[in-house]
């Protein structure tokens, strides 16, 4: 009654890199591999899984992770390799022999192989290539040569297919056939005698139906089908808003050539919902801790010299006001304040609206609600604001109209500041170019122009009440 | 061979928000809901996706979306819910009457059916379960009974489980029991004669076995699962990183009491991601296009405060420079330059640091690593910027002492743009508060003080130099 076999490993250790012990536990795994206790290393590895193993990787050395690869069984090191950072993978791959990467690549399925292979130099891809057999290597070159964010790079060639005019006997034969190389199977899918897809049946609509039963008579022609060259993105919408499990990729003729399963979109659901915060500050969305320092530079300074051009922008506004402050220093005093709550609240809207567009809240319909829904809190932040601040200026300098100017020109700001935050990203968006863009860059740029152009503009207006 | 019976709705009516054609679309509808034409409503709507459907009732008036569902069977009212936006859910419920209600739950998973019911009053609630059968009722209200945010309240409660002792057939009949239920097995859960989970079987697996087999003897023991209290973040977390595709979740005893699939973690997923980006500008995470006025106020003006009081400390520190100022004016035309550029250089890091907390890739043991890149790209950005602005100003001025001030200011800001930004998020992350939580707002507070410190007092400094 009790567990007679055991099937598959049993994973115990739990490799969290938070806990407290994980130093000690990186410590440990360096001596041994420096004392190379083969033995004790696999004992301490027992129960581990490979994505917590590829974990460690980023806590080791090249040589250390290179030793402990090596004592993985093939079937771990496939599932290792692909849970191991994108960064650095180049490096790590480059150190493998052709045998050893071809070894494992028996355990991948192909879009996992096309992925790893895409990190290998022409050349030894091409050695690898020929250690698989023609067929694999056929598919996966061919998987290579898709587009790489379209749904052919993402899907896999394992699937499993029936025709209309079979039985389910048949189709469960299908399904025993690539068992044993597919792990999850959810279900299959029916093609008609040209292998163009015409629906697909859940696996426990196959197995519990009678073997003689026609295909035809328990499919379900509402099927999800992406063309190969369709973006990446496009899929995970699709997952997402269909609560789809697997779809199927099809070629130009309809015919099936890949599925996607919602695992490999959950990636993609993630990485898309946060690159925007990156892209929002000028920061390339690619950036990850192992970027090379060069080259995140490289694209960080590009948008801060555009914020340079903004910021003399800003410098002359206030410069056409040299004289006022020259007479009203204490206007010096206060462009931080004006300038700087104008900034942040420019930030809030820009966000809300970036980010309800990127979760398809809002589109082209209700824009202008949005606008004005931004605009009334610009109104209403501006109005509370500008009291408070007009307030303690009054109190701390002593001078109402120096209060009046200041709350009045905070007032015009957070009115400026939700109206640029809010059209900007919409504009962008208009255009076809991404709202995320260095959009903070932009709305800081607008807000710190008006709000200078506004509080020294009514001080100057009033400088005779100001003045001493 | 052809397809002798259709099974299921055949999604034809792709209905698509961003298309020409969808204003068009909701004219007619609106049109035809007028005249109260029923047929030519269904025939409008036929082949439409409920989460289409849903789609449109964003668009639609309160009562032209209820007379529409009300054209739906109870299948497709009970999906369409589901798929309906959270905000406004509640009002379209109360005027649904308790038969409504109660007939389209009969089609929606335990997991569903709590999550609609959480809109209800608590009144109206009792009113609809009373209407259930006892069972589901029961289950309902305990699933209510866990933490909002828990995998309790995340998991759906049926399941199909066969016990280790059982045999392979008696697994497959309680898969068919649970078939007519649940929409997608994946697996079945097996426990011990006392329901304490022990492991779990892939259908394919279940199916392809002999039905004499014990189930014992095909059991994957390596079975993920997860407590009831579990943070629904928690769940999503070992989602991704152990691809899983379901888990089941277990009572204080360790029996199952639930499972979730990893459609119902999507969400969480994409949530989590995005919602860092709203936390940086001090915007609750809750707030949507159609979170009330008021309630959206509530919480930026909080932290616009808070920017009021970090923006009274700046002007501080400039006031501590007046006398400065007010012989060389034409610094308060330059302090924009230094400050706005510290601030999106602070931003451009505070984004990175803090997207690499989230996805994990910044943890304890490397955080010192982070920071040292930061702070490198800090000073080469700070050196390029510094030069270019620093030129500028000697060719735009004349006064090349004016230029080396400002140049110098400005490396400084980058300095410290870069440590602050770095260094801001892991502090609030190492007393455990939430990175995200307004970072923007102290970073710019931070460089605006220095900036202004280090450039008026750099000026100061050498003020016979730059005076006249």
């Amino acid at each position: 009654m009790e567990e007679e076999a055991r099937k598959d490993t049993v994973f115990r250790l739990k490799i969290d890199r938070e806990s407290e012990t994980y130093e000690e536990f990186l410590e440990e795994l360096r001596n041994q591999i420096q004392s190379g206790s083969e033995n004790s290393l696999k004992a301490m590895l027992e129960g581990a899984h490979p994505a917590d193993i590829a974990t460690l990787f980023r806590d080791l050395s090249l040589e250390e992770s290179l030793y402990l690869f090596r004592l993985l069984s093939h079937e771990e090191q496939s599932y290792t390799l692909i849970k191991m950072e994108e960064e650095g993978l180049d490096k790590f791959l480059d150190e493998l022999s052709i045998d050893e990467i071809s070894l494992t690549l028996d355990f991948n399925e192909t879009d996992e192989t096309t992925y790893l292979l895409s990190f290998l130099t022409p050349e030894r891809r091409d050695q690898v290539l020929s250690k698989l057999s023609k067929s694999d290597s056929f598919e996966i070159r061919s998987q290579l040569g898709f587009r790489e964010s379209s749904a052919g790079r993402l899907m896999s060639k394992d699937f499993a297919t029936a025709k209309l005019g079979d039985n389910v006997r048949k189709g469960i034969i299908n399904v025993r056939k690539k068992a044993k190389e597919i792990e999850d199977i959810y279900q299959i899918y029916v093609t008609d005698e040209d292998g163009v897809l015409k629906g697909f049946i859940p696996l426990k609509d196959l197995f519990l139906t009678p073997i003689n039963t026609k295909i035809s008579k328990i499919t379900n022609y509402s099927v999800y089908s992406f063309h190969y060259d369709t973006d990446q993105e496009e899929v995970a919408k699709s997952f997402k808003k269909y609560d789809l499990v697997s779809t199927a990729v099809v070629d130009d003729l309809g015919r099936i050539i890949g599925r996607i399963t919602l695992d490999d979109v959950l990636e993609i659901v993630e990485e898309e919902a946060s690159e925007d915060i990156l892209r929002m500050a000028g920061v390339s969305e690619d950036e990850r801790l192992s970027t090379p320092i060069l080259q995140s530079v490289k694209r960080r300074i590009i948008w801060l010299n555009v914020n340079l051009l903004t910021a003399f922008l800003s410098s002359t506004v206030v410069a056409f006001f040299e004289d006022t402050i020259s007479q009203i220093v204490v206007l010096a005093t206060l462009m931080p304040i004006v300038a700087g709550l104008g900034g942040n609240a420019g930030t809030q809207s820009v966000t809300v609206v970036i980010r309800n567009i990127a979760t398809g809240d809002l589109t082209f319909s209700n824009w202008w609600d949005a606008v004005r829904k931004e605009f009334t809190i610009g109104c209403l932040n501006g109005l509370v604001l500008g009291s408070i601040t007009g307030t303690m200026i009054f109190l701390v300098k002593g001078n109402p109209v120096l209060g009046l100017v200041v709350g009045a020109a905070m007032l015009v700001n957070m009115l400026v500041a939700s109206l640029t935050g809010s059209l900007v990203p919409i504009l962008l968006k208009a255009v076809r170019i991404d709202p995320a863009i260095a959009s903070s860059i932009f709305v800081t740029a607008m807000t710190d122009v008006c709000g200078f152009f506004f509080f020294l503009g009514l001080a100057t207006l009033f400088s005779r009440y100001l003045i001493g």
